[in-house]
């Protein structure tokens, strides 16, 4: 009996994302409708919860409402309320959970407190009948399909562009900035290929990996370097362009690996001056995003460009590819970490 | 001439601590002056706006503010407002800086749009004359003295008693818990000297740490990696205790050396589920705070027990110490981290 390849289940679920992406977007009209309850209730302001990488879907859903909506919003902490029994009041608050499986225990119960307290509250799931649904008001399908790879890719691109159609509609968008993108994907991925082996080429004994981004493409950073940990057993660590600057840039050298997310916008023209710094210091940059041609790097890979806003989900897939790739060069199987018997994951 | 010893500058700012702690711990009625000005506006959330190190304090003043008073707390992302302009309406929410310098413009920035968009907006500073005091309608000094180190200790731990002060007098608390923290500080680096000596041998050709830590102590996690990172060229990650087993935990292996915050208290308790799952994969454990005694863990280094919400405090300085030792053991200089030709911080 053979086994799949080594990273086969994360190969086929990166190369999915364009159909997946295509899916939820046609699905705008049924988001659109829990995007009508939300404006109805006119939020003061909003908590997001989340954990791992939708953490990042999280942190990208909080740009967008602060941006996109004005109105203030904050990552939650869930164990202020599990561990230590905190019940603020939360009347008026909009309370959004992230989270591909819907079943972390301490996820359910921290979005139950919140529902308790008056906030309203909206899962934004993969797992539609999952423990999560049953105790939120309104929910989010992102439909993304079994998710069997240890490292959330498909999963992760999809609740970026399901949390990005919610509250697109919430200000009456109609979801323009997306409409494409299950083409701009398939140019991503298929536009990658070459850059990326390139890249693997580079890193393949790299040990020490600084991601960094800044604005919408800050949720990027933080997503690549967990996609990195996860399936490369490299101790990658994100930084926020402006906090990179403000000290950490103080350990990069010349034998640090700089992962650069450059979009074209506000976000990718603020990294210009991180790039510059981290590149006086002898760092080795890779810039990948719509305006990666723009900042001084000695490798670059190309995305498609995009209205700002929604760089996240297509600049995220090179870095996907990446980490897969590098994982296989290094000799590893994401899908089979080391020493691992079974995954046990919250499902 | 000669110049300093390596990692002087960081040395003398670590046992400092005991006495700036002791003399915070002093002002706690001018603090509580400021409290109180809180308190009468009654705000209905909280905003923490910082950088680096600062962001680590924010983080535990967010538990803080969560727990002990009930309100709902989120950190900011100031690059909404400084890159994309948004201008949500704070009116009635309670928005406080944390900064060393007082004069990181973008800071600086979102604060002054804060307070135009109607927060009450707090200065927490070491550097009472910076342009963030003249922004803010009300400020709290941390008074650390001068900071000269790359790598912030003393300002770090000064600014977490100075929000705990803060908002334990919200609450009309008294700072009974941090009335011995001078005390304590002095026994907590005294204590940890040989453990830590331990530690430094054990991890001299360690590449890959990982740190972790629950509920308030995910703070101190999160300042542990930073300080690895900053002065040991160690790509240190930290994670929540609750995070790391949704995935993270998989790219955790025998090689790996994983720093566990456990104070006695709930987050304490909460992480002995972590370690035992990162022991299963044959991780090396190296357990740091009061609670050290009660995980599997190969190497302890123990903390003075105090009330958990103040353990951050103390459980931070073995971790200041092992960073510093583990630099200058690794042939580094914290104080003048490779090829950086001179230290460009905001100020």
């Amino acid at each position: 009996m053979t086994g799949p390849l080594p990273g086969e289940r994360m190969r086929s679920e990166i190369v999915a994302q364009p159909t997946v992406l295509a899916s939820v977007a046609e699905r705008r009209a049924e988001i659109a409708r829990v995007a009508e309850v939300i404006d109805r209730r006119a939020p003061r302001f909003a908590v997001l919860a989340a954990r791992g990488s939708s953490d990042h879907a999280a942190l990208y859903a909080k740009y967008l409402i602060e941006v996109l909506l004005q109105l203030p919003a904050g990552l939650a902490s869930p164990s202020t309320t599990t561990l230590y029994g905190a019940e603020p009041d939360l009347t008026g608050v909009l309370f959004v959970t992230v989270s591909q499986s819907g079943g972390s225990p301490d996820l359910v119960e921290a979005t139950r407190a919140a529902r308790r307290r008056g906030a309203l509250t909206v899962a934004v799931t993969n797992t539609p009948d999952s423990p999560l649904n049953e105790v939120t008001e309104l929910a989010v399908d992102i439909g993304a399909g079994t998710e069997l790879a240890v490292a959330a890719t498909k999963t992760y691109t999809a609740s970026l562009i399901a949390l990005y159609l919610l509250i697109d509609a919430v200000r009456g968008g109609t979801g323009e900035a997306v409409a494409e993108i299950g083409e701009l994907a398939e140019r991503t991925l298929a536009g990658a290929a070459d850059p990326v082996r390139e890249a693997v080429d580079h890193y393949r004994f790299v040990e020490r990996v600084v991601t960094t981004g800044r604005g919408y493409s800050s949720a990027t950073a933080a997503e690549a370097a967990l996609k990195l940990a996860e399936t490369s057993y490299l101790a990658a660590r994100a930084y926020s362009g402006a906090d990179l600057l403000h000290g950490p840039v103080a350990a990069i050298d010349a034998e640090t690996g700089v992962l650069a997310v450059t979009s074209a916008g506000r976000g990718g023209e603020a990294m210009r001056d991180v790039v510059a710094a981290v590149r006086e210091r002898g760092a080795d940059v890779l810039a990948v995003g719509s305006a990666a041609a723009d900042v001084d790097a000695g490798l670059r890979i190309e995305v498609p460009r995009t209205a700002e806003e929604v760089a996240p989900i297509l600049e995220v897939l090179p870095l996907q590819q990446l980490a897969l790739a590098l994982s296989l060069a290094r000799g590893g199987d994401p899908d089979r970490p080391r020493g691992l018997r079974k995954v046990t994951r919250t499902r």
